[in-house]
């Protein structure tokens, strides 16, 4: 089918390439918790230096979503590669009062110099399985944290969404259309990134074109028809103004009585050399407009106009109105994607396994995490569908297909960054072989992952030498 | 009582100066919906140049909230005051075919030469309800809707939400700990500054104290113990690092245990002139713990000592500590809060109220708007609460409050930003004069949102024009 607007992302120009970009305050190193330098002076005035790992993973899953999709990767790298202080916030943190003068001149040459493992991004993922793993100084490991998991918590859990989504939609053109009532800008432009990944076709979010290299779509809004005197003016206005990939909003007044306005204006348009590339539907019952617009294209000749909705839509929704046989060629999808309305958050955490060569475990109250460096394996089916995963201690030998792999060296990136493109078709490949139950988004559908003996052990172990500490 | 880790907002150095920060690419041109572009060729080339009347507001609420509570005027201001198009933005427009040439030189001098009026920050308000109405050439209006969306919808949301938790939390400390599951870093920023509205006493989030001014606290992580070999020898480093207002977290392996050893390691510290301002509970039944910590540190006549909790508080669980009689003197509140969790996204629209003199109402099913330029007038009764809104015509002569003030005239302000505390009181006068209901967060508490008689007849008079437009 047509798709609306579209400007493909291989067009000039590229996205802006990093390095030319306007520092963002948002990079700032003070984008973290308070805590963080609170602790990072007691790790430097007690001279705590050891290498330390700390991993970042879901706790819980609730019955939807049934699986995670890493996204975000790239971003967090970034991050850390980039991490410093500037002299401007060296001088404010030292007139603010909240750090000794001993950090200050710790910080002033304060670099990330560690390893990172992690799962690429569009691999799918399931609870306490690790999305990254850092191996670093602990101060550095640590003041990691906050934007680490603002970045991979955030681009996970949409990657995840948008991928129930883009399974609901069997194909359909999806876009996103969610910048308004994203939170924030950084969460709109993320969001266009992490869906892009998951299997939508683009994003209505300019600056997501130009920073990501996301394709960007778009029609037109209410007010544009309210502002001429007539609908059918207001159509041809803009079909003059934008003649390439028209689609028009047809639901302002009255949906029915739109589309007979398109048909007609259709066979001007063409005389103008202008095609009609679809229109859309914004409110009503979408499942009974879609027909009866459907039905006065047709009859018009107009087979090849493509019926695009939005408003409201979720995974539930396309679901009902595809199952109930709804002529719809396409999605834009806003809200429920980019805040992921069902599930605002992941229960997720950042946690010590090891320091100075000791496995660690914390064992608060239900929230016991196991300890050591760990890796995920993957068993796959005779059929090419993803069996189940074992979560076991790194070096242990187990069968399957490791999920994390080394990202970053001393600092320094291993590789160059995949495309987007390329992250995208791993996405695809992942639902592709998701297990039926799971692409068929059924709540009841479990994904087995078992702890690897070594893991086990190892927590056993871990557990000896605390309680041993407890009482000493 | 102690405030852990406090730095006062009025310490030095003041927050950064605007005109002093680096350029932020999130406050690009580019950070919009496509179809605002293609719009803007439609107006500028059909001659579209009339003043256009558009207002945001939301549509409806569930039973909780009650009540929302404007905030995000100010980054709303300075994205209009500041709106132009940088010439590498005008560039990379041209380049990429989205737009026509004609649109392009528009750009070149476009600004926001309209005026703006508003509900203040920190005002009570309620669906149908607009937070803010621009007045201007409908290619800027319009343009201004989804940056406007953006920062306006998420501020009132977690404005709204961090108010019930301040009612729920009755006057005990409140610290915004969501920075790290904010869906990217303007969320975790701007949530900051809308819950210091809203009647936190501040946050963990560093550079929201050097933005916005906002108080920042910090206490330890789990990570801080689990790196040493013992939970004692952890807690006097972190009291020799940081021994100003001193919060010791004490759930990393045991809850009661940590607190017994907080209580003999406090005679030492009170040697070396520190003093313990509070213990920190993260997980486990925190009733329960709450109260025999309290025993603990009591028993060591540690009566000064607070307990503050944390970990998937929201204003549900900190209601119901409290009504069972928790000693908990402050609350970490995290995701809840920054994310929303219970509510993602507000059903909200920026609409066209008027064009050209002519009023206008979009008739889509179930998305009716009132047409015109609107006041909401608050009626008071004589116990100083609040007894009843009415929404009317802005031209409508009722009794009440005009809560809707100009507050930007041809782009420019009209008077100098409010100082956050400011704006703060007047946040904390409103919740005072909320009705008893809606104080007491009862999902059942409804208030009165009246429509004025004139703005009835107005909306009848426009369905009889545009019922003429489509028979016509």
């Amino acid at each position: 089918m047509l798709l609306p607007g579209e400007v493909s992302h291989s067009d000039p120009p590229p996205p802006a390439q990093r390095k030319c970009r306007p520092m963002n305050p948002y990079e700032s190193f003070l984008l973290t918790d308070l805590y963080q330098l609170a602790m990072m002076e007691g790790y430097v005035e007690e001279g705590v230096t050891g290498t330390a790992v700390l991993e970042f993973f879901a706790r819980k899953l609730p019955p939807q979503p049934g699986f995670l999709m890493a996204a975000g990767l790239e971003q967090a790298l970034d991050f850390l590669q980039d991490l410093r202080v500037t002299p401007e916030e060296l001088n404010w943190l030292s007139a603010s009062g909240k750090v000794s003068p001993a950090l200050i001149d710790y910080l002033a040459e304060f670099r990330f110099t560690g390893d990172v493992h992690a799962m690429p991004e569009g691999k799918v993922l399931f609870p306490d399985e690790p999305i990254i793993r850092l191996t670093a100084p602990l101060s550095e490991a640590q003041y990691a944290e906050t934007r680490l998991i603002n970045l991979l918590h955030f681009q996970s859990l949409i990657a995840a969404k948008a991928a129930r989504i883009a399974l609901a939609a069997q194909g359909r053109l999806l876009v996103d259309f969610g910048l308004r009532r994203a939170h924030g800008a950084e969460a709109g432009l993320l969001a266009a990134r992490a869906s892009y990944i998951a299997g939508f076709a683009g994003t209505a979010t300019v600056l997501a074109g130009r920073e990501f290299g996301v394709p960007t779509f778009g029609t037109m809004a209410h007010a544009f028809v309210q502002s001429f005197d007539d609908e059918a003016q207001a159509f041809q206005a803009f079909a003059r103004a934008r003649p390439e990939k028209l689609v028009l909003l047809i639901d302002t007044y009255d949906t029915e009585e739109g589309a007979r306005k398109v048909a007609a204006l259709a066979p001007k348009l063409r005389a103008q050399g202008i095609t009609l590339g679809g229109v859309r539907l914004d409110s009503g019952d979408l499942d009974a407009l879609s027909r009866s617009v459907r039905r006065i294209l047709d009859e018009a000749g107009l087979q090849e106009v493509a019926i695009f909705v939005s408003g409201g839509m979720g995974e539930t929704k396309i679901g009902n109105l595809l199952q109930a046989g709804a002529p719809i060629d396409g999605f834009g999808v806003g809200t429920s994607l980019t805040t992921s309305s069902d599930l605002a958050a992941l229960d997720c955490a950042y946690k010590l396994e090891e320091y100075a060569g000791i496995p660690r475990r914390k064992r608060s109250e239900g929230k016991t995490t196991w300890p050591g460096r760990k890796q995920v394996l993957r068993r796959i089916g005779a059929d090419g569908r993803m069996a189940g995963d074992v979560l076991s201690a790194a070096d242990d030998a187990q069968d399957g297909v490791p999920l994390i792999e080394p990202v970053m060296k001393d600092g320094k990136r291993l590789r160059p960054a995949p495309t987007l493109d390329e992250i995208r078709a791993h996405a695809a490949a992942q639902l592709a072989a998701l297990p039926e139950g799971l692409r068929r988004l059924d709540p009841a559908a479990a994904y087995p992952v078992e702890i690897g003996a070594r893991l086990k052990a190892l927590a056993a172990e871990t557990d000896r030498s605390i309680d041993h500490m407890e009482e000493g």
